[in-house]
């Protein structure tokens, strides 16, 4: 499948409505656990999600469109959203990624993005030279994974209370 | 986290919702594709949760609250949705869903399962012996486990489009 802005819109735009209807008002034994030591539970991923709209894909969007001569990335921050999410519910953290999301694809509508803007490059800190339609296709793929991540730290949650079903079920042995 | 039959229905009743707010209306490219052969495509994922809601999790619960002797559960057809969803779109499979998982969770609940219930024990033809409470942990496992995969194929229809990022990207290296 080849990349457009468009198609991948369709993805971003929906990723609020989905995270909402999977945790809002859920019991937080659902969203506050992890999956042990030095991982995340769904109320830390959508912290990571918000603190992606505040300094990851549109900013880095920007770097690359600029004219500036040095195109090197900010360094994003993994653990952000262990002091930015404090004292907020998850309900507050689903309302606040949903704004951010819909400011961010509006402000991307409105580059009407062609293919000499899509292949302009920018440098990752880690990664090296990257393109401006690798950056959108990884921010549609990373809303991909964490939504799958938050459904498989769901799942570990009842790890030892499917019995003999556990060799079923992929999410529990990944 | 300990089995509870009103906390399993919290997730169980927002499947539906899920995922029509991540599929309905998507493009065929998002929803169409597998990732490769013998593999299953966001559309056959919905067919097979229905063939499930018709013939295994209740019924099976059925089977292990009744007074028969023989306790052992019909073996459950994997590939009944390439036969069952044939001449419809996403969207009629995934109203179907819904409209199935509504009617089950409210026979579920008419059951007022208690502990005693929760024990009984039926018979799985390959795993061996399993209670109620596991059938219905597993329901939501299943649940979670089919949600995160829809993400993690609709992921790969973008993995030559991240480039370098596909390191970073857990779900396409899984």
């Amino acid at each position: 499948m080849k990349f457009y802005v468009n198609t991948s819109i369709e993805v971003l735009e929906r990723t609020p409505a989905v995270l909402s209807h999977l945790l809002a008002g859920l019991s937080p034994e659902w969203t506050a656990p992890n999956e042990g030591p030095d991982t995340w539970s769904p109320y830390d991923i959508i912290g990571h999600l918000i603190h992606g709209e505040k300094t990851d894909w549109i900013p880095r969007m920007d770097i690359i469109l600029s004219d500036s001569t040095d195109k090197t990335f900010v360094p994003f921050d993994r653990f952000a959203q262990f002091k930015d999410s404090q004292g907020q519910s998850l309900e507050d953290l689903l309302a606040e990624f949903s704004a951010l999301r819909k400011e961010n694809l509006d402000y991307l509508r409105s580059k009407n993005l062609g293919d000499q803007q899509l292949t302009m490059k920018g440098m990752h800190p880690e990664l090296g030279e990257v393109s401006l339609s690798e950056l959108l296709a990884s921010w549609v793929v990373h809303d991909l994974n964490h939504i799958s991540q938050i459904n498989r730290v769901m799942a570990h949650q009842y790890k030892n209370e499917v019995g003999v079903w556990q060799a079923y079920m992929g999410i529990l042995n990944s």
